[in-house]
């Protein structure tokens, strides 16, 4: 019998991580009373901890971390955000690091490997014993994202033909059995998995039951090389709460459990709203002002090109503004609701497409409804801008020439809205990628042609 | 023995729902073949024939339904998304959406019930056995978005003084225990929980062990009240399988289950990628045309209230503009960089806040590294406007005034992407609401009146 399991207990008796307490924390680090301070973050969960680490200015975090050296909990590595990680893993040093990663599960030591530099790597899988180096090393050489690199090596896998009392019996008498699982996976004499059992079913069968009888058959089957958000679709949709993962012979090489699944639900969901705003992904938080500044260029200079594209535009009507100054205080309106109306478009479509509710079964309906909404929207707003234009600038012209311009550019951010996205995802990119910046670019150029261009050829 | 529990398997035989198998589906239903849709449709897994009554138009899902209707699977309904489950219990009838209702467990049954209109909720539980009845309304009773309305009520309960073996022969014996479940609860004589053991360790130890030795004594425990999405933060940073769930007098009254907390996870993040955008909770793929053009056109009103303030802001240097129309050339460009990094920040600080990783412990030093950022970014693009802008016009001083301007733009988008996301939450708002609204509006009224005011001023 496996003596860790008997007795386990989370440690700590703080139980929040309240403010009061980053509070206390902090005036112990100020007054420099480290043992205290070690003493309370000792008292709270390992995840608790890293939240606290990671809440903690730079030259506070650095003294709590040195603090608890000796006694650092390996699994708050695990659970640190990655910038903060990096710069606890700096502090820490390699071989302090290495004992850590060696203390951990798999692809926990896995998540905190990859993200080091690939000499760093070298180093810590060097100072592994071997055992754990290969299974470190194996894990790393699934690609990024995919099932290989979320699986657990330790799968309670038993044959077909047993019983429910053989089962118990073998999960009562092997060590080396995960901590904690929740299905038994049946497999056939190849190692091909052919069923799951919930621990439940197992638990509430008698001995004398054949496994093959409470078992799951028709289960869903993760392929190593699969894509994480592939596999966070499966567990959400058949709230799964572990899936076996087979190598490329089919045969069972590890388990994914849903703890793992929601992290991957949260880095999605992040990489899609950051993405969405021109955000690096490495920008959280815990960056650098450097890095910070890095990430959000890129963008900036992107929507810099499309703004300077519009004002092109506008200046093939600079003789028009000169003679209607009004087309140039009433111009930003109609860029301004076409680039709104492109992104409330977009985000329903980016977000349909990562819940595969958009497929191609439904694109042309969806962006025909897009269109639709556009044109009633339009007249709508064309209705009121135009009346604001009118009474204004005392012109029923110039009110009806700028609510014909916000009909075509709603109409237009709906049809670019929501095709746009859809050809980024039919041609293998991200469809949150860039796709703001075209498309405020395209309903801006359309919003000051299209007003511009009928005031010239209409007003004057 | 519950006879339930031996002998289940997932219904069907199809796999996976297959553009091919959504096209075959569509061409049985266009022909009128409806016995052959049928039999396509009941080899699904019941969450994949939701997904399929989503993707179908409206036409053909009515179809598929009526074909379906005498065998149609209770547990559809609970996977379907609002607003098609709108739709398809309105065709389907109050009689035999009752009849789905009971057969449902307490929770998805909780969250079929709540969607409808309080006349058809009545009607329903009317009809509906006085034992399932008295659940629901128990569930309903819950705030919305609550713990309680979350919760499964059959619990996996013992007595804290209990062995394995009891524990184990109580689960074989008796009936009426959740289909699955992963942790039992220790609870003391008045019902309070002790502990969770997870069904892993109770099965590795020997039958004479008692539960206490093997339980988790530092676990989560949920108040009845408390918010999903604190709940969901519970389970996230402690990896989280289930946990009991207890009433103000703290005793155990039922179970949340980390497959209920990945679907509040999505929720959480639509709801906030939906909000930054400006785009109502309701606007879904599936909402019809009316009520997707409702939803954003209140947004678009509050754009188009700051886009006139804007306008009005640029109407005070009209007389600026007729003598220098380069002014009204450049000036989107001013507007356009601040509005794109004030919403990065503000996408950076909603996700913290909802994180949990932006608090007030760390709110003055996350303001003051966007302000950071915003001198650094402004800066560069300061220069590299000023440049276009010069050899644009041949003027210097134009160059040096759009510099200016860019840079204080560059500022205030920092100062107030962060500060008015956290001030929102301060005040108990939530921050993604209206934000990018006001936030692109306080950076057009900034870009306008610093580039058109200091060009008034130094230019002419």
């Amino acid at each position: 019998m496996d003596e860790n399991i008997i007795g386990v207990q989370e440690s700590g008796a703080a139980d929040e991580l309240t403010s009061e307490f980053v509070a206390s924390i902090n005036l112990a680090l100020d007054l420099n009373e480290t043992a205290e301070a070690k003493n309370l973050a000792q008292s709270l969960h390992y995840a608790d901890l890293a939240d606290l680490l990671e809440n903690l200015a730079h030259a506070q975090r650095e003294n709590l971390v040195e603090a608890l050296r000796s006694e650092f909990d390996p699994n708050v590595l695990a659970e640190l955000d990655d910038t903060v990680r990096e710069r606890v893993i700096d502090q820490l040093g390699l071989s302090q690091v290495a004992e850590a990663v060696a203390e951990l599960e798999i692809d926990d030591a896995v998540e905190v490997v990859e993200e080091l530099e690939p000499q760093e790597q070298r180093e810590i899988l060097e100072a592994l014993p071997a055992g754990d180096r290969t299974l470190i090393e194996q894990g790393l050489s699934y690609p990024e994202d995919s099932a290989g690199r979320l699986m657990q090596r330790e799968v309670v896998a038993v044959p077909m033909d047993w019983t429910v009392g053989q089962a118990i019996d073998y999960m009562r008498d092997t060590e080396n059995l995960p901590t904690d699982f929740f299905d038994i996976f049946l497999v056939d004499p190849r190692h091909i998995p052919m069923g799951t059992v919930p621990l439940s079913r197992v638990m509430r069968a008698r001995r004398e039951i054949e496994l093959t009888q409470v078992m799951r058959k028709h289960i869903k089957i993760v392929p190593v090389g699969m894509d994480q958000e592939e596999v966070a679709f499966l567990f959400r949709q058949r709230d799964l709460i572990s899936a076996p993962v087979v190598d490329e012979s089919d045969r069972l090489v590890g388990v994914i459990t849903v703890d793992d699944i929601v992290d991957v639900i949260d880095e999605e969901h992040e990489e899609d709203i950051m993405r969405l705003a021109g955000v690096g992904e490495e920008d959280d938080l815990y960056s650098a002002v450097i890095d910070t500044m890095k990430s959000r260029f890129s963008w900036l200079l992107i929507h810099l090109v499309a703004a300077i594209i519009a004002a092109y535009v506008i200046s093939f009507f600079a003789g028009t503004i000169e003679e209607m100054v009004a087309l140039a205080i009433l111009m930003p309106i109609v860029a301004a609701m076409g680039g709104t109306a492109s992104v409330q478009t977009l985000t329903v479509a980016v977000r349909a497409l990562a819940m595969k509710e958009l497929t191609m079964a439904n694109a042309y309906r969806t962006i025909g409804k897009e269109v639709a909404v556009g044109v009633l929207n339009g007249a709508i707003f064309a209705v009121l801008i135009g009346a604001v234009a009118w009474g204004w600038f005392g012109s029923p012209a110039l009110g009806g020439v700028i609510g014909l311009a916000i009909i075509i550019n709603l109409i237009v951010a709906g049809l670019a809205g929501s095709s746009l996205p859809i050809l980024l995802q039919r041609m293998g990119f991200d469809p949150a990628v860039a796709s703001s910046a075209f498309l405020t670019s395209i309903t801006d150029v359309v919003g000051f042609y299209v007003f511009l261009g009928l005031a010239a050829s209409l007003l004057l």
